[in-house]
C-alpha cells in the first residue's frame, strides 16, 4: 500500500501526509497492492449497520477497531423509484439516498476514513475548506475523535447555514476571497502547523467515498441485478473520483463483470468538467464567472477536473455532463412529490441528466441506472419561500367544510 | 391477530380501521396470537439495510413485499458515545440516532407500518395532524405510496418548518384552536370521508415504533450487552408505546432475560405524564398552561398518556421524568461538541434526563443505557441564531494571521 499520484508517476510510503502530488499538482490516492483489498468480499457482506468502517473493511485500510472514527455512515437506503421509473421507461431506476449519512450527507463516508488516519498518524488538529456539507461533515467527526477543528467557509455561505457548521463547535472562519486559491492556501498552511485538512480529494477521503459505489453493486446484487450507469452530482470531483476508483478495483478483482457508466453532472452554470469533456479536452479551463444557485456543486476550478476526465477515458464510457437550475429545481420536486424524497436541489441534478439523456435515447428500458442523491434537503432551509406552497388558514370549527 | 383494547376488553377482527377503542376512549393496540410473532428472529436478523418491513418482518404484521411502502427506514446508527459515558461515569452509554431516517425522524418506522396497512385495505386518502415531524413524515410516505395527502398543523407552526413538510405536496392546513380537539375531530372526519389518520398511537404506527427496541436490542446484542435503561423523548406517547410494548412482547417469547427499564422523559412545561407519574396517579391530567419551547414534545394532553401509566406499572420499573428546557439546551450542544452528534433540542431531553439520574445515584457504572434521539438538528432550522456562535471574518491574504 502506498501513496501514488493519479497523473504522473510519483509515489511515496504511506507515513506521510501527502497531497497533492509534489511533483505535478495532481491529486495523489492510495494504491493497493495485490491481494491487500478484497472487492468480492466487501459486496457480499451484509452491511451490519455499524458503519463503513467496519461493513467494508475489505476495501479499506486496515484500521484496528479501536482506531475507528465513526458516527454510523454508510449504509444508506437504495431506494426503487417505481412511479419516476415507469414515467420515464426506466423500469430499474433507483436512488441511493445520501441524506440519511449522520450529517445529511455523502461527506460522511470520507471524513468517518480520513479523520481515522488523521487520529491513528498522531494528529490533534483537524480542519477543511467547504461550502456546507463538508464543513458540517469534518466538524461533527472531528468532534467525535476529540481534534481541535478549523473550518474556512467562503464569505458568502448563507447565515441559516452556519449553525449546521457551528453547532459542533469548530473555530469557524468565513473567507473573503478566491475560493480555489484558498483550497492551496490552506493545504499549505496545513503542513506548516500539522493540521490535517480532509479536504475533497484528500486520498484517504476518496477512500470513503468509494464506499458509496461497493453499496450500490452490493445493494442491487441482492436483488439479481447489476448497475449499467451511475449518475453523480459532481463539484470537486473527490466523490466521483471515488466513484470511479471503487468500479474500478472491484473490476480488476473480477469481484463485478462490467463496469457501471459513471456520468458527473454539474450545473450548467458552472460546468469545467462537462465543458471540458464536451470539447474532448483533457484538462478542466477554470470558470470565471459561475452562475447557478446549485452552490453544493459549485466549484469554478475543481481539484479533481482532470483526474475525473482521465478515469472517464480510461474506463471508454460514461460521461460528464451538465443541467440547469430550473431542470434541477424541477427534478428536486418530482422526487418529493412523487416518491416521498426531499433531497438537496443539487441531488436532483442527477434525476434532471437522466431525464435528458433518456428523451435522447442514451438510456433504455434494460439499463438499470442509479442516482446518487449527495445530502438531506433539510440542508437548505432558506431554500423555499412560504409562498412557494399554498397553505390553508382554518378554524378548528370549520374543518369540516375545509376538508374536500 | 387482532385489534384489541389497551385499556378495557374490547376486541375487533383486523379488517376494520378501529382507533380509538369505542368502548372506552383509550388507544386499542394490534394482538398477535401465539406463534404469529417471532422476536428471536427479529434480532437475531443481521438488517439487510432494506428497511424495518423487510428487515424485522417476523415482528410485523404479514405483508406482502409487494405491499410494503418504505424509503428505507430503521436501520439507525447506534452511538457507543464513549466521551460522554466517561465524563458521566456511565461506560455503556449509547444512543440511537433517529435522524438517520428518511425524512429524519423516528416517525418513518410507524409511518411505514401505517401507510402500508392503508394501501392493502384500500384507503386512497391518508394524512395526520401533527406539530412537525410526524406531519412531514406521512406526507413522504404518503407521496410515495401515490396517496392523496391531508395534514393539519397547529396555527403555530414556524414559518420555516412548513416547507418541510409542503415540500412532499399534501393539502396542508394550518388550524388555530384547541390540538387535542384538534386530534379528535380529525379522526371522526377520517372515519367518516374515508381517510386513514396515522396519528400517533394509531396501532399500525405503534407497531413501527416498537421496532427502535428490536434495532437497539439486536445491536447491542452483536456488541454482546443488553440495555438495563431506554431513555425515550415522549410527548403524545405512542413511540414509547411502542417500546414497551416490543420489549413486553421479546421478554413474552423469551427473547431477552430481562425488560429494561424505559423512561419517558417529557420536559418539565408540559410533562402531564412525568406529573401522573410521580403523584402515583392511574390517569392523565390536561396541562392548561404549557410552557416550554420544545414544541415537538409538547402535547398537554397526550392520547397515550393513560396507556403509557398502564404500561409502565405492568412493567413494575421504568419511569416518567421531565427535564427543564435550559437542561435540553445543555444536553443538545454536549453532543454536538462532545460526541458530533447534532439532535433536535427535544431529542437531547434523554441525555438531560440521563446526567439526573446519574447525578441523584439511579444509575450506575454496570448499567447499559440507551439514549432515543427521536429527530435530527437539521429540523430546526430557527432554533439558533447566528449570534450564537462565534465566527471569524478573515481576508484570504490574513489567513495565516488568523489561524492560531
Amino acid at each position: 500500500m502506498k501513496i501514488a499520484c493519479t497523473a504522473c508517476d510519483y509515489s511515496a510510503a504511506l507515513d506521510r501526509a501527502v497531497h497533492p502530488c509534489p511533483s505535478c499538482g495532481e491529486p495523489v490516492e492510495l494504491h493497493y497492492d495485490p491481494g491487500e483489498i478484497d472487492p468480492a468480499a466487501a459486496i457480499a457482506g451484509q452491511g451490519r449497520q455499524q458503519g463503513i468502517l467496519s461493513d467494508l473493511s475489505p476495501v479499506l485500510p486496515p484500521f484496528a477497531p479501536t482506531e475507528r472514527v465513526s458516527l454510523g455512515e454508510g449504509g444508506t437506503p437504495l431506494v426503487h423509484l417505481s412511479r419516476l421509473g415507469r414515467r420515464l421507461g426506466l423500469p430499474n431506476l433507483f436512488l441511493k439516498y445520501e441524506g440519511a449519512n449522520p450529517t445529511g450527507s455523502f461527506k460522511d463516508r470520507g471524513t468517518a476514513v480520513a479523520l481515522t488516519q488523521a487520529v491513528r498518524t498522531g494528529y490533534t488538529l483537524a480542519g477543511t475548506v467547504s461550502s456546507g456539507n463538508m464543513a458540517a461533515s469534518v466538524a461533527a467527526y472531528a468532534a467525535r475523535a476529540g481534534l481541535e477543528c478549523h473550518i474556512m467557509v467562503p464569505a458568502h455561505l448563507r447565515p441559516e447555514k452556519v449553525f449546521t457548521i457551528a453547532v459542533y463547535g469548530p473555530k469557524l472562519y468565513r473567507v473573503e476571497g478566491d475560493y480555489s486559491e484558498l483550497y492551496r492556501k490552506a493545504l499549505a498552511l496545513g503542513r506548516e502547523r500539522g493540521i490535517f485538512f480532509a479536504v475533497s480529494d484528500e486520498p484517504f477521503r476518496v477512500e470513503g467515498q468509494k464506499t458509496t459505489g461497493y453499496e450500490v453493486v452490493r445493494d442491487l446484487a441482492r436483488l439479481g441485478l447489476a448497475p449499467t450507469h451511475v449518475f453523480n452530482p459532481t463539484s470537486a470531483g473527490g466523490h466521483t473520483a471515488g466513484l470511479l476508483k471503487g468500479f474500478e478495483e472491484m473490476a480488476e478483482y473480477r469481484a463485478i463483470a462490467t463496469k457501471p457508466a459513471v456520468v458527473a453532472v454539474q450545473a450548467a452554470g458552472c460546468s469545467p468538467i462537462a465543458t471540458a469533456f464536451a470539447r474532448g479536452e483533457t484538462r478542466i479551463t477554470r470558470v470565471e464567472h459561475p452562475a447557478t444557485e446549485a452552490h453544493a456543486i459549485q466549484n469554478p476550478f475543481p481539484p479533481s477536473g482532470n483526474r475525473v476526465l482521465r478515469a472517464l477515458a480510461r474506463a471508454g464510457r460514461g460521461a460528464a455532463t451538465a443541467v440547469t437550475d430550473e431542470a434541477m429545481r424541477r427534478a428536486q420536486l418530482a422526487l418529493a412529490h412523487g416518491e416521498g424524497l426531499f433531497v438537496q436541489m443539487e441531488s436532483a441534478a442527477s434525476l434532471a441528466a437522466v431525464e435528458e439523456w433518456r428523451g435522447a435515447g442514451r438510456l433504455g428500458p434494460s439499463d438499470v441506472v442509479v442516482l446518487i442523491a449527495s445530502g438531506s434537503g433539510l440542508k437548505n432551509p432558506g431554500a423555499f419561500a412560504p409562498s412557494d406552497f399554498p397553505v390553508a388558514d382554518v378554524r378548528l370549527d370549520d374543518l369540516r367544510w375545509a376538508i374536500k
